[in-house]
């Protein structure tokens, strides 16, 4: 059985992301409640040239120094998928964010992902929320990295029904073959997937209350997200603004508010109406448990089954109102 | 849209069957309240031998003399699969039945669907429990069937997760190269899944009632589902014995029981992990609607979204009791 | 290892076919050498209703009497493909064929096939000319079908490279379940495949041949296949009209001019670039051979590997110019 | 139409190998007629450890001092496949090669071939004839990689038929989602598959002419090619030592050995039989040619389709003769 640490205040983590309007919000509560080691970026909800600047800008606006290094344009196999639809054509539509003052460091997000585990070893937590493609470059190039991480915690995949595909979400879409090598890895892995995320978002009286704050942060966001609200009501009849990133995040801050149990999770790579599916097997599956031995091969993740929602978003809204 | 007749009494239904103990309690509960114009059997629970002398003894049991068409000993390509640790090795474990007195009709079970959808042209609902082998034969053989027939209803699959696999139920598993056939077919589909049928079942307290009602074929009936009730125990830690395939049989005499949203459903035939699951379109998709037109392909089938499963089970007992 | 006899004069053949140019030869073929017990037809080259008539003139035409029996109009899964760029619209373009004055019997093809292998127990040949929907079917109708056939002889796959797709030949390509289901029969199989049939064709000049001869018959020919001539070039850059299907007729009339090794022969169902290839292991085998142990599953049939094709297509030629 | 340089003396290469019988022979070969960049390693043959020692021991037997670096250790996805049978446990039994004095560079493999080719750019031809599992990590890493390379030459796939299965050639088969990411960068692609190097190989009267020679190095070789023959017969039944490495090489000093033609290759990902096999397009083709635009998509390599084998395995006899 996988071990995962109870989470604490000043978890070390580092977040692998596509900014992306819930990425944004995952960063600003990461940053508020743990010890962000940096951030690395990655192809998904918009280019790689966006996910960066998108990044950065993000930083800027909440006036914070971390890290940011910059990483792969796109999967391993084929070409890369974008969200433009969602997320706009900047990736992060609906405000004008400053513009960044400072750079992506030198490093690769690769490099950059296995110095810090490595400096950080048995301690660091690696958050990815966008297509897993830094992470599997990571691990094939440097084997011993899956030692040296504490976990990962994933937002990507689903226990039910996708987003991009009637069976697939869109962040394991975006690099399938990337999130199988992660998933087949042996690192204890954390998945919350869209049957969670998908119904723990921002309704519009949470963007109003944002917006009404007087708060300069809070206004920024509070543009973002009526924005990705709007597209949301467009692409999935959804009255709600989906929260998916933070949700990977909240475990290290509130473990009460996400129940996961054990299990086996395959990703699939070759089904014609399947393909960037995550598998999970949850016959016998209740939040807690842990699959019995005679259904599971050897259970390779805690997947996330349900959410405490609306007292999460409080917990989110209380957050981004702690910025000026 | 497809257009599903509102069920009613006395709907002609043909059922296309593995019998298996939860096909037994459809068969009873079909002869009671349907026009049942014939019984079609095929591998599926068991051996096509098991199946067919399994259904030829029910119907000595309850009295009845239903035509039995034998069918097809395995699916279309590949071998069959059994579920002996679920039905015993009988396919009907649990309790002795009478021996048949009546023996199959000659003619074979592709001939006889054919032969009775085109007699009650437009009228014969089809029924299909098991593996859907019987008819994607006849479909092929008599390309007229598909539009003689009023429409299908299926007990596959699953919108959730499977029981045969993480992806796949029995039905479907058995025989996906059929069911692909049969869902591409353009004849109006409801389909229940496990997602529904899972949870819609016989507790213990319910066998009891059976047992107690000094009813001889509800005494019978009782004997049978303790045993499967033990079975699903063990192989799912589940305390009920699920009724997957009455389910299928209930909205032509209790529309209101179950609720459907109509969708577009595929069969996935090549995943590595995935294979033989119903891959449905969800997203969006609330009971009583149809899928915007936004995501969905050419929607296909009915899908059960919720059940009032207790309701249901109260009148499948009802109706047991109603036999000697 | 599988045991083909020797073939020999009047071997009983029945011939399922989809009519089509190279269908018409081998037709023309089989009937002068062997007991041609029946015809039955299939979608493939052109649709059912045009290669059940197809089948109908060519016997008209060659004064034959050979019960014909229309059978499947696509294939298991899917629907038909048929090549229209090769055998025009008709199926049989090139020349007016007589209409025929006889019809097909009233059994359906998968019966007919059945009741023939049941009455010729043990003595029949099936040759499989086109996509094998109809054996498929009636082997998973019959089960006691495939200990009643003396052999198949199948003209489909390849060896090496397709025609349909860069993988895939036609007649495969048409069914691959189908194939699928037959090559897991058990029933001893001889395929011959594009790896020889592509190259044994008539040139121009046999062509020539046949019209200069003042022969009825081979004048009719002559045109069906100077049609068939001019497609394989705009196709395939081909200075041949290949004479695919009359190569699986041959090994009963002229064992010699056709080498075959016994290897493993597995239909690819799922591949995206090779849906419908016969993968032959062909690893260290040799005409006249059988794979080692070492590589081979059990072998499931006779591969051709080489034939002398000048002295097969002279001997077609003869065989031509018999008929008035 | 891609644009393949010819050939000619000093042609700079990179060789990404995993020694292995006949990449000791392909290595020597270069490092005489062409100027060597570098040599990086990977898994395939044996395992990373196992190849980058044979690299150096080869390099130290050769009196050479070729940079090597250290790659990666297993495929993108799924883990690493050896061919002990046919390599021995060292990957490279037979002989007693002598103990390098010399370590890898400090570059990991992945970064060495970025460096060299940014180092060299348009020049540089980098030889890939291990598993693609480098290069494929160098694409997504650098993106602009495939537009300073001037080619690459692989030995790798099979127009035909395959060796660790009957479908799939080792090399793309031990990495089949690197090659896919390869064979689509749009790089211009020489491929030497097994349909040219099965038969282009060392008969016994070459290892002995080798042996016979009395010069140190050649002797070396005639053990390792001695004790490689060997495996060939037992696994293949083959009376020949395939030089399936060297053939990559030859194009750059030997242009006339080898005829090639233009087409498009696809690398199998997903079929049940034919994962890793290189789909090449070969209707039409021939020697020299180009496949016609009516059946290609547009053409990604040139293939090889026929080798002078005996001159070409001459030509290496006489390069390793010229070594002390």
């Amino acid at each position: 059985m996988l071990a995962l640490r109870a989470g604490g205040a000043m978890t070390k983590v580092l977040i692998d992301c596509d900014p992306g309007h819930d990425d944004a919000v995952a960063l600003l509560f990461a940053a508020r409640h743990l010890e962000l080691v940096g951030i690395t970026t990655v192809h998904g909800n918009s280019t790689l040239d966006n996910t960066t600047r998108n990044a950065l800008a993000l930083l800027e606006l909440a006036g914070l120094e971390t890290a940011v290094a910059r990483g792969c344009a796109g999967p391993l196999v084929g070409s890369a998928t974008h969200a433009e639809h969602i997320h706009g054509s900047s990736g992060l539509d609906g405000a004008t964010l400053p513009q960044p003052t400072r750079q992506p460091v030198a490093a690769h997000a690769v490099d950059f992902i296995i110095d810090q585990a490595e400096r950080h070893r048995g301690e660091l937590v690696l958050a990815v929320i966008g297509p897993q493609t830094n992470l599997a470059m990571a691990l094939r190039r440097e084997p011993r990295l899956a030692g040296w991480l504490r976990e990962i915690t994933v937002m990507g995949g689903s226990t039910t029904t996708g987003n991009v595909t009637p069976a697939a979400e869109f962040n394991i879409y975006g690099d399938p073959e990337a999130a199988a090598a992660v998933f087949a890895s042996g690192i204890p892995i954390r998945m919350v997937g869209l049957n969670v995320t998908r119904r723990t978002g921002f309704a519009a009286a949470d963007v109003a209350r944002l917006r009404g704050s007087g708060r300069r942060v809070a206004a920024v966001i509070a543009d973002l997200l009526a924005f990705y609200l709007e597209r949301q009501r467009e692409a999935f009849r959804l009255d709600l603004a989906p929260m998916h990133d933070v949700c990977a995040i909240i475990p290290y801050v509130f473990p009460e508010l996400i129940r996961y149990g054990e299990t086996f999770v395959q990703v699939e790579l070759t089904g014609a109406a399947t393909r960037g599916m995550t598998v999970c097997d949850l016959r016998s599956l209740h939040p807690g448990t842990t699959l019995p031995a005679r259904l599971a091969k050897t259970c390779n993740a805690h997947v996330a089954l349900e959410a405490d929602s609306r007292l999460l978003i409080n917990r989110v809204i209380e957050t981004i109102l702690t910025y000026p």
